[in-house]
């Protein structure tokens, strides 16, 4: 079935039906549905530029219950129910394009178990991230996912979109993270899905299915997350290359060596430019590219890990390495990366930022095919990233206002995704398709894989009302 | 839909229409095609005790393409097809309880590519798992998952089961390593899912919903796992206990100490007499129980995490604590684990061995209520297990032509499944539903998740031909 076919079904029209409303305000309470232009108009968009749509109501429920009568509500009447934590999500993944209700799950935001014993956390959909992690670290324990945007994102957020963060190649992505989801599906069934357990292959592994599943599925209410005990210690070390050619060696020189290390992160010569004109850090402004590496653990094994590292980047031919001294070094440097998007969004209206991923040993040639599709479309970007994981972030600015910028952005991209497809890559590796990246969606997985994913959605979706448009839809 | 709704459909009766046959004798080659009782004998059971049914013919493909054609023509005509690797799984996952075509995948057993530098390797489904950790070591690199049949056992059939093994808490399981798929839909159409990265978020993750599905939802026919750089070294140590709740006390401190170290396995006093009486290993045939303790990393790294947990256990009140002194005497501590199934097996003809899981602070309670349970039932039954992740593996012996011996074994079990529930386990840990544990799925998942289970079958399988009655049959 098509897309067309899905959501022509459902309601469409200004406004929901006062009945409908009535029974929304009956389920929350009248404060927590919004209607007005002003009140809703923040639920229009999230973090991706250029995607708005506005939705006819806005609802935040308190319970499972109250998401349970909503959605088997939205079933009945053919509603289209887009859920949303704190839409930070880069893919305009919760762009309500169908309108509807837009289903903000951020009341239920409470940290209902840490568990030393089991080493795992229990939270409600609307916790953030932070909040999870400082709730962890309290008890001398590990929440290992961090996106970027951490302090803000969601817990269910995260999992809807299988978020990634910096420390993706030693400790993996939210997926591997997530023992067990308590969900609601879209016709209103509440259903458990995995447990506490590391363990457990009793029926279909539906907690991996709905990780990353972008809101189409079910909307989760509760998580169960794995922890980790907390490393003694963490340090980071920088490295200055004359281009990323030479950066992409020492990594790849690192691992061989038999070091999976919490952090090697990249940044282009633009990037280091860019990052250094924002924050003045004393950054090499002449480097073709800066390497950042970490690593966690027992000092002893902290210590050793960073001179190898850092050995290693001298013998590629280094133009500089320093080792943070402390903690506060540590930071310092961790901070030039953590700030290049804020950096890179200053220099113009729109900050496009993307998520193309690669094989690892591709990851200099990814940079300089971006490089030349950029320049050909006349197009301004820099290039930061996940260097031990191949996940880049060619972040393009521009101004709306100047012609046909965006155009030539967006006919920039659409080549950066097809090179990246084309050497065994993906059009994203943690931010997720949403409606940003659905017109790549066909040539990543064939139409058979697009004809399966939409039979998944109607195993879930019969009516097709959750996130309509977005993944399997 | 129910069971009887998708499998009354399909083909039965004695033997496959002349014109089935023959066509797949034209896909694969006569000799390929087995249907003769003593050719198929084999293929109608696993290593799972009491469970046997006969194919109709065994067909042994050597391609991708072959698969795609015998699965077409099996929809097409409504013949069950039950896929299966080495046939080494102890849940009845691969018993043709409907006939029709036992599928094996043991002819596809090239491993294509193992990458130092992108920490991979493709392998063909029928690869045993023993080969590819080899081929993996040869280049310095570790395949994590280790289930206890790995040197029978097929990737594949590992995917398809998830299988787990010793080192799970440490390194996870077989899903933690699938990075992407090459699948055959039950009508034929061949699919790569996931591919060669960490991290990658384009769709839903059909990787790993296909992993433990139990061969109902799609054939296998090439994965790709990641690899880790090998670990420098690795070394066990043992601790004997006056009583299980005192090893259970071990583990949890040695994990409040902030390590998650690579073994920690247990043995009761019943499992290490039955040991001792088969491999005389000097073990301390009082203990009420015996740890295994063992970690893997650089070599002052492991010195310092076995010290660590034997002061642990010394601590805790152990009655003996013994460090290998060497990888030898390392493999000979572990042997005493390995062999536990062995040495309980020639106990009686029949040995069921059971995969309860339950959350790690409940091992000791667990094991108390498995002994109290099989006493009730006048049962033999030892257990051993992986501590570290609460798996535990009672294990029943006992004598066919003994009354009603069988009745009394499946007794106990029911009971040993619904006390792990109700301590917030599950009914498999790392073995699979199967056939064997497809009475307890209802209790474990609730009516609505397995209903959900059907519809996903279907939109994977429209005939209900891949291994009908298991999972979401």
């Amino acid at each position: 079935m098509s897309t067309q076919g899905t959501t022509s079904r459902l309601h469409s029209g200004p406004g929901l039906p006062a009945d409908v409303l009535a029974e929304l305000r009956g389920f929350v309470g009248d404060q927590h549905v919004l209607v007005h232009d002003g009140d809703v108009e923040p639920f229009s968009r999230d973090a991706t530029p250029l995607f708005r749509a506005r939705p006819d109501a806005v609802v935040l429920p308190a319970t499972t219950a109250e998401v349970s009568a909503i959605l088997a509500l939205a079933t009945r009447r053919g509603i289209p129910v887009t859920p949303r934590g704190a839409g930070s999500n880069l893919a305009a993944a919760t762009i309500p394009e169908h309108g509807g209700i837009v289903l903000v799950l951020t009341r239920m935001n409470r940290v209902l178990e840490v568990s030393q014993g089991e080493l795992l956390a229990v939270v409600q959909a609307g916790t953030t991230t932070a909040t999870l992690a400082d709730a962890a670290a309290a008890k001398g324990l590990l929440y290992a996912p961090d996106p970027g945007s951490r302090t803000v994102s969601t817990v269910a957020g995260n999992v809807a979109m299988c978020a990634g963060g910096l420390r993706g190649l030693k400790y993996g992505v939210t997926r591997n993270y997530v023992l067990g989801l308590e969900v609601v599906l879209p016709t209103g069934e509440v259903m458990r899905t995995g447990g506490r357990l590391w363990k457990d292959v009793a029926g279909y592994d539906l907690t991996r299915l709905l990780t990353g599943s972008e809101g189409t599925l079910a909307v989760i209410t509760e998580i169960t997350v794995g922890l980790l005990p907390m490393p003694a210690t963490s340090s980071t070390g920088v490295a200055y290359f004359d281009n990323l050619s030479d950066a992409g060696r020492a990594v790849a020189q690192i691992i061989a060596q038999g070091t999976l290390p919490a952090t090697l992160e990249f940044l282009d010569n633009r990037c280091v430019n860019a990052v250094e004109d924002y924050a003045q850090l004393g950054l090499d402004r002449q480097a073709g590219a800066l390497l950042l590496f970490g690593d966690d653990g027992g000092p002893d094994v902290v210590a050793a890990s960073l001179q190898r590292m850092a050995d290693v980047c001298t013998d590629i031919g280094a133009r500089g390495v320093t080792l943070a001294q402390d903690i506060a070094g540590s930071e310092a440097l961790l901070y030039a990366r953590r700030c290049s998007l804020p950096a890179l969004a200053r220099l113009a209206p729109i900050t496009m930022l993307e998520d193309v991923t690669v094989p690892r040993p591709k990851l200099a040639e990814m940079v300089d095919t971006i490089d030349a599709i950029t320049a050909k479309h006349d197009v301004t970007c820099a290039t930061f990233g996940h260097a031990g994981d191949g996940n880049l972030h060619p972040t393009v600015v521009f101004d709306p206002g100047d012609g046909d910028a965006r155009h030539r952005a967006e006919a920039a991209f659409d080549e950066i995704f097809h090179a990246a497809m084309a050497l065994g890559g993906t059009i994203t590796g943690e931010h997720g398709v949403g409606a940003a990246k659905r017109p790549w969606l066909a040539a990543r997985l064939g139409p058979d894989q697009l004809a399966l994913l939409k039979r998944i959605k109607t195993a879930f979706d019969p009516a097709g009302i959750l996130n309509p448009g977005k993944l399997g839809s």
